[in-house]
């Protein structure tokens, strides 16, 4: 089969104008994102709203045109005869896909959704620091009767989260996660509270004083080490720390700076710059269409987490990048890399999902996972969101927030997006960076000597090879079985977490 | 009539739909615009062409639609009823003037011109420091061609440049521009014969080391206490300043500044927020829609060019800020401010349009006014343009250019735009901000005085009311008219110059 001709094919044509006209949409939309984090003044934020609705509404119009529906069933014998990972193939099954899902979704709809959260978001925003419960829970509510209709558009789906789960994850389901989760948790719980039993690790080397400039001059060395392209980017400093793409040639991220601790920037940079190596190193050909961009949110946080977590708080990784970082903070001249190395890998039960170590952080979002389930259930009902958060901390983290802003109003997600499919993710991720580097050492047993040595471009290799380049050409789990050869699986995880506490902790 | 009503009439909100649709796209356009000067990465470089490509060919389909068309139709009874300079009638007939002109123009003919352009910039771009016009020539030829076949869409103009220049100033014509310049050029040229038949002024006070961060603060100083309002606005660096408007809560501004120069940041900054407090001071109900920007490339021009130099260039002015320049700046301790003053005003025959002082600065203009109509005649072919324009600056300005690049290459415009309309708007922009000016001061005659005190808002309040509040309600022509109570005149404009030159050059 020519492959050359197949994409000369003028149906297939028509459809990657079609999609890539969507595509130029909501990169200009990520754009005007960008700037409203970064640099956008006070005054614009309505305009704003009101501009970023209309693009995505006229992506949504694009994307459920007849003539999409069209093309797709015109185009669906040359699916056929492709072998089913050409890219022109993947390019018919993804859009497909994509196309579908969005037409079942009334356009009206979305718009409602779009503003409602928009309201939502900005009443957040004001009410999280006065710990304003009172102020978000009729939009909260709001937010959950749309989360119920935007489910609803599915009525074959075996549970109201499956929608939203699948969107995010496609190929999990309510049932799926909840069972991984359960067996993950039935490991986790035992070794945290086998550690946290233990005296607190002490991890004072990381507070002081670290400049801004010093900080952020040093996350940038790093991370130009680990491979990612300033050619390609930009870092800017926002409120939260994200990665966007606006193409191949644009990827960029944010941080934040706390000057009173070394570790906020640091790691927050060697994840998003985890995130944007994963973007970066997409295929060219699949960029500008439904392809360029990442699998799902669970193997992008698998690529955040295993750069920063299994890469980046690694003892090898410090064992090379320790003395220079000793260089630029002089007051960790006296402090020697195995108490840093204890420091940078302390475990907590604390509040904080986004401050949480590695062994707790799950229990952070099962949280969060099982009480969007009851909400969506009817089984918890907005007004009692906080009384049950409080209960679950206590239950799995020993500890009870002193505030609603420190409790159910801590996550950005449930005010600004649906509530369903929007925490599953950050496990799946965790659980998928052993996963992968299991199976990238397996591939290349010299990624960890190369590491120690300072070298990224074995591991970088050995996933673009068999992550990145593949953009969303594969589903999830198809991606999982061809990179690693099994489905998702738990056991990598928990046995590099074993390996790296019991060792920290001498379990 | 009751207003109110009218606006709620179905087919007018039906409009306004529409056309804030069409705003939008312009602004997320707007915003992709400023990323790509401000922050882009050079990987974005080829992406964001596309992108805007796209974001441009939506905005002028949605404006050529025929709904639009039909609702203009239906609307134009109504229109008829309404007072002619109310917001409602405004709208319906500036959105005709805009729907009739777009529809002249094939959407096909748009994309080929952009995209020609988008090459042609990029290839000026590394052509000119290099002074290759050879390398520009072949793309100039294309343009000259494409600006003829989008003058030929209108085949009613008695100029081929005729449909250029109406689009960018309303109401002018080549020959009405032409027959303004020779009457001012008999004026100025004498004018700055006589000056420039003396010695030259000593500017040595704006030369030595001036920090960048000093001159940024200072700018940003001066132009919050002229009145651009940082909530609704910022101000970052590019290569060539430039205002741009993304709502009417955000009104950016750029600079760039010479560390060798003291005058290139300050003035720049001066000009960028004259544009940038006309836009902010558009009314409300203006914005989101094509009456929310300014009225002309002239009338634009001549808020920016009040600003920097009838007020930011005058005496007044620097007896009240130069003491606080002085201290931001120790090298101008010893400086008295008459030396400050004349060397801020130095009049001197040089070959940069951009920095040019404000007598010589309209001989650049009408130059490069008349080639454009000789190429557009078909008298002037592109080969021997820089002869011709050489030709030129020995005669007018008694010089000749050493290279293309400080020659026909130095500007922009005819490798970024159509050739025709690109540079007559700078003129009657500095005819304007005297005729403007000398409005105000008839209306309120304490505007010199405060200004001399450091209070701007008296001038503020008059161009307000009289000029930004409208938008683009009122073609220019209407405008100047009902702001000054006349036509376009060039008398208070040479009125100002001789006053400021004769005191200043002994004339």
């Amino acid at each position: 089969m020519d492959t050359e001709n197949l994409h000369q094919h003028p149906k297939l044509t028509e459809l990657t104008t079609r999609l890539t006209e969507i595509a130029d949409l909501r990169s200009a939309a990520q754009i005007l994102e960008w700037d409203q984090s970064t640099y956008m003044p006070s005054g614009g934020a309505a305009a704003r709203g009101r501009q970023l609705s209309t693009l995505a509404r006229l992506a949504h119009e694009k994307l459920t045109d007849d003539a999409v529906a069209r093309l797709l069933e015109e185009l669906a014998p040359l699916e056929r005869e492709l072998p089913v990972d050409s890219t022109s193939a993947s390019l018919i099954r993804v859009a497909r896909r994509d196309h579908q899902r969005a037409t079942r979704i009334p356009t009206a709809f979305t718009a409602r959704l779009q503003d409602h959260l928009s309201n939502s978001f900005n009443t957040w925003a004001k009410a999280r620091p006065a710990n304003d419960f009172a102020a978000v829970r009729p939009l909260l509510e709001r937010t959950l009767e749309l989360s119920r209709e935007l489910s609803s558009f599915f009525p074959e789906a075996a549970h109201p989260a499956d929608p939203l789960i699948d969107y995010a994850d496609q190929g999990m389901t309510a049932a799926s996660v909840r069972a991984l989760f359960k067996e993950l948790l039935a490991e986790l719980g035992p070794l945290a509270a086998a550690i946290t039993a233990q005296p607190l690790a002490d991890a004072s080397c990381l507070e002081g004083h670290f400049p801004e400039a010093d900080q952020l001059g040093f996350g940038r060395e790093v991370i130009t080490r680990l491979g990612y392209d300033w050619e390609r980017g930009r870092q800017d400093k926002t409120h939260h720390p994200f990665m966007t793409r606006f193409a191949l040639g644009d990827i960029r991220i944010t941080t934040r700076v706390k000057e009173h601790d070394l570790g906020e920037a640091l790691f927050s940079t060697v994840h998003e710059a985890g995130h944007a190596m994963y973007e970066q190193g997409t295929a060219p050909e699949l960029d500008g269409g439904p392809l360029g961009e990442g699998a799902s949110a669970g193997v992008h946080e698998s690529q955040s987490r295993l750069w920063e977590n299994v890469v980046g708080r690694s003892r090898g990784f410090w064992g090379h990048f320790y003395p220079s970082l000793q260089r630029a903070f002089p007051a960790l001249a006296g402090v020697p890399l195995d108490s840093f190395y204890r420091a940078i890998n302390r475990v907590e039960r604390s509040l904080i999902r986004t401050d949480a170590d590695e062994v707790t952080y799950n229990l952070h979002v099962i949280i969060r996972f099982d009480l969007e389930l009851e909400m969506l259930e009817g089984k918890l009902a907005v007004k009692d969101l906080p009384a049950a958060w409080n209960a679950r901390y206590q239950r799995d983290l020993g500890l009870t927030p002193p505030a609603d802003k420190d409790g159910c109003m801590q996550d950005v997600h449930w005010f600004a997006g649906p509530i369903g499919g929007a925490f599953q993710g950050y496990t799946l991720g965790n659980i998928l960076s052993g996963q992968f580097y299991a199976a990238a050492v397996a591939g290349d047993p010299g990624i960890p000597d190369a590491i120690a040595r300072g070298e990224f471009a074995p591991l970088r290799r050995w996933l673009t090879d068999h992550v990145y380049r593949h953009g969303r050409k594969f589903s999830a789990p198809e991606l999982i079985q061809r990179a690693t050869g099994q489905p998702l699986t738990i056991a990598p995880y928990l046995g590099y977490l074993r390996a790296k506490y019991r060792e920290l902790y001498s379990l």
